[in-house]
């Protein structure tokens, strides 16, 4: 069954939605073979009795992380919750390359780390080596890491529309709102009551309010196009539905610039892009339009506020947000086209 | 049955949703007696046929509106579309007070209105003597007026929490950012490709970005209140849900004042206010927290920028951002208690 | 704030979905007075921390059971697991009349109750004094009650419409198909994975087939209404929101009757009802028309198949199906009129 | 970007829901080249405008069916309303081969066509040659055939588990009832108050009780397979969800036979299907396990009655209920391995 051509791959954490995801496009990607599943709580059992829509798959059972068997696995994702996640990454063997989903290397500054996620930082040296998985921004050094950090699903949303424009400082770095919208799947598989059916479906809430611990994340991103310190104002925001996430996007135009050159700045920028696409005047995206696709589709449009704009960008946040650009990175740093296995069409409606 | 102390109310429009909403409150409205129901397309049928829910009910059937007789009629709730109200409205015989829930009354420069909603305004006499429904804040115009025009969902929801804090010069009247969530029913009952199931489950986008026909609504009453013109930035979003209506709005404070300075400022408008409710620090409204209710609640937050804030305000677009503030002018006009036939608990979950 | 002639009520396990609905109409009852809550893992909490949407309303703390002053409690609505259930009633003072919304008084036979929930019963004693709670059926018993077992959300729809057939012997007790849809609100608000938003949105399955701890409790109300032993067919199904339920109920006819001959009789048996309706043929009840109130609406349909017919039931689960029915068992129990703090209008949409 | 081996595809209708779903499959498909689109009211748009998850796709625009260019088109599907479809069908040239995913030709009998769409057959010729598209049944006649009919989705839930078990006379073929649960896409594209966000959402209501057009399409399907005519009871309901259709299926067993019998039947008559799945013994079967994918998943259980079982089949009704069965009738037709183009994971959740 093994290929010697093939990337034999672990899925550490594969019992969440994250995993979930992973496997959908594994499975059918042309480079992949699954050699390994974790799951800690549901250890001894086959996948498909925990995820049943994969019960027709062949595919390993779920095992415990210390049961691999690492001389099988080439790359590794990393579904795991933050804080666990280093201590694990720290033990694997140095010929596995991982792309990490958790939160735990995407800070550079491990003192942001401590202060955002109420621990100190137990791998400093791995934070140092890792590189930040924005495919589209990053492309260079992810090729040549052995440790990517996949980004957050808002930090995605945000950072993609921004970065150009701060790059190329159209917009001003000092006023930035970020104001986002993401489906239930963003808060995971586990049994909390803020996840249930019924303290979701039929209603909004914004959470976390200027306190999320996403917001340092877009900080390091935007900071690092502005060639300065950004603080941006962020509010998350739980909606009534599975997937999607949607961030609207108030920014100050630069002297003399309009929304137009916004567009095609961004158009300029993200030419020739697979999974990332500039709406043209008048259009805004919509999450079910990119549901279950590993895209980020952004509209432009000038605010009725004089020398003011509007983004709206969409995603999907377990691809594009989570699993699907988990999977371009590896296909970046595997050296495969970088589409590969991720060529698919919006599941609408 | 006709009671001679209590109101004769006739709905005009009571097949939608806000007509709906209006006769579950006047059904069991202790000074209420409901004396005629128009729908000029389902004229002929009983309410029932059309408002299954209210097939129980003792109600008349639904007419034309040029078949009321309004020797029985002391006041009418307006639930037409804009354009068709004020001709209707015009016609109506100067006994009748009304509560107009269409947008045809709310803008005070009828050349606003033109430019809003592409039409001239047929009405502009009427125009002058309507007052301008937000109960809380124009509680005594409201008493005298014959015409009252009902705000706007958006509106209602951006104007209560921002009106006392431009009063006060708390906040900087020229950068305010609302982004709005509204839940479907704000759209009516017209069947519109765009509201249809499959258009609106399992995603969400912005709509109107820009170019929304609240946002002129909005700042004329942010401008009366800073006591100069005001511009705020507004996108709303469509939800998958019924009911509900979300607004975080940032806001740059004034010079030396904090989050809490707001928090006050609002606890001290709103004191005594039935309607109006402000949570302690730290807490965050959710739309199905009112769902059904008559309420408007809001959160404060320190944004992560210095020297700026969030609120988050929550309604539900059918009850205050409608029918339920169309009710509590009603009783404002009638020189009733408000909050008589509006005493009611959220329907959670 | 106490008023001698108001029923001093306790909620126990005030903090679920059946408590927060039980509140919802106490708290409008004229002739109720809340005077205590108890939640065990919230306790200590005020009870608006838990249900926020009550946070504006004067209500008592969350205590444990053991807490609560019994002095001043006339009567206990019980809302809690079964199992613990038995042993908190059972340590109740006598003079305390008891509205039990979970399983453990249900079933007359302990044997069943033994077979279907696991454990042996505790409280046979008891089990013997309580009377079920199916008001329009038992209600000359339950008016002398000390202890009604409130039904269950399934057998509530499945029994209305089947019982006053059977007892006319209008259908064949040997053949009964009950296939029952409800909202989530019906499995609580505990956090299991399989209550999850994103386990429940967007899709519909059956469980507990032919298992359901619900069918015993069907079979007991249509045995004794038939007056021979009845087994049903029965299955739910877990619904995409977060109330109401809907049984599709498809029956034999007994010989030379017909579809008009059931809808007849339960027109008949149901005259004068205000919490039961029975629709003119042609017509379908929705769940959605029956939001929030204590109405249980049925459909009766000629089958294709020949001698046969189809009755739909809709109820709310938490209205009908539980504190509605548990505010209407109380009423009777204590010599008020049975719709006292009950007439409400349906929320919709 | 022709290919000589492509199947030349035009899709007549492709701008509702079952057109969107067949191009979803047929971009990614080996053998298929699209040729043609129509829409006749959007006729002279780009597929995009109507489509936008498909804006980044290669796509003809949208024409007129009378705007055709046929000598570029080897097979059409047929997504148009019934009554058009017969006369579009009878109008195309020879050489076009047809898969139509309207009722107009499932019917074999053209009176009982007449009796269910309340109109005359206007190509019974064209009917006598159709093939009914229930692939794993009609297999062979579909390679040969010019014209199939692809079957609707309530009967394609309903037959695949019953026919095997009809067949082999393992239950009685008097005694059928079949609960169906659908999603709202089953209703199509076109805005009717019935389809409307708010009249779906939050709640589920049966539709069509008993003289739902399915029902003869189901018995045909089941006589044929009984050797004798079968009339089976039939509820359809709809759903608070996209997509997704559950059937639950009430059968008496024949004489010493058990739902282990049947369980094995189906087992053994979908041994090596790709497309219908038999789950073991007391797994039941969710939709939102097959979002997106051409699968027919079956569980088989023991009913509390004794001599009788329960079936539950689950589809996606925009997938193995019509576009992906349509693929897979296509594929049969053109000498392609069944599975082409259909290989995808279900999108969960």
């Amino acid at each position: 069954m093994s290929s010697p051509e093939k990337i034999r791959i672990a899925v550490l954490g594969a019992s969440g939605y994250t995993g979930a995801e992973l496997l959908r496009f594994l499975l059918r990607h042309p480079a992949a073979e699954i050699t390994a599943l974790t799951a800690e709580k549901n250890a001894g059992q086959k996948t498909g009795a925990v995820l049943p829509h994969l019960d027709f798959e062949d595919l390993p059972g779920l095992a415990r992380v210390a049961e691999v068997d690492w001389s099988r696995v080439d790359l590794a994702f990393c579904c795991l919750p933050h804080g666990v996640t280093q201590d694990v990454i720290a033990g694997l063997p140095r010929h596995v390359r991982i792309v990490d989903l958790s939160a735990d290397f995407r800070l550079a500054d491990v003192e942001a780390y401590a202060a955002a996620y109420g621990q100190k930082h137990r791998a400093p040296a791995l934070q140092k080596e890792a590189v930040y998985g924005l495919t589209e921004i990053y492309r260079a050094q992810i090729e040549k890491a052995r440790l990517v950090a996949n980004p957050g699903c808002y930090p995605t949303s945000a950072q993609l529309p921004l970065i150009p424009l701060l790059r190329e400082k159209l917009i001003e770095a000092a006023d930035i709102v970020i104001d986002s919208k993401s489906g239930v799947t963003g808060a995971g598989r586990e049994a909390k009551p803020g996840s249930l059916y019924a303290e979701v479906g039929e209603g909004v809430h914004a959470y976390g309010v200027a306190t999320h611990r996403h917001a340092p994340e877009i900080d390091q991103g935007l900071s690092a196009a502005a060639g300065r310190t950004v603080t941006a104002s962020f509010t998350p925001h739980l909606m009534p539905m599975n997937r999607g996430l949607l961030s609207t996007i108030y920014v100050k135009l630069a002297a003399g610039k309009t929304a137009g050159d916004l567009r095609g700045a961004l158009e300029a920028a993200y030419a020739g892009e697979a999974f990332v696409k500039i709406l043209p005047e008048g259009l805004s995206p919509a999450t079910r339009h990119v549901r279950g696709v590993n895209l980020c589709v952004t509209g432009v449009f000038a605010d009725r506020r004089a020398g003011r704009a509007i983004l709206v960008s969409a995603i999907d946040n377990l691809v594009k947000g989570a699993s699907g650009q988990a999977i371009q990175n590896m296909n970046r740093m595997s050296g495969l086209p970088e589409t590969m296995g991720l060529d698919y069409i919006a599941l609408f409606p």
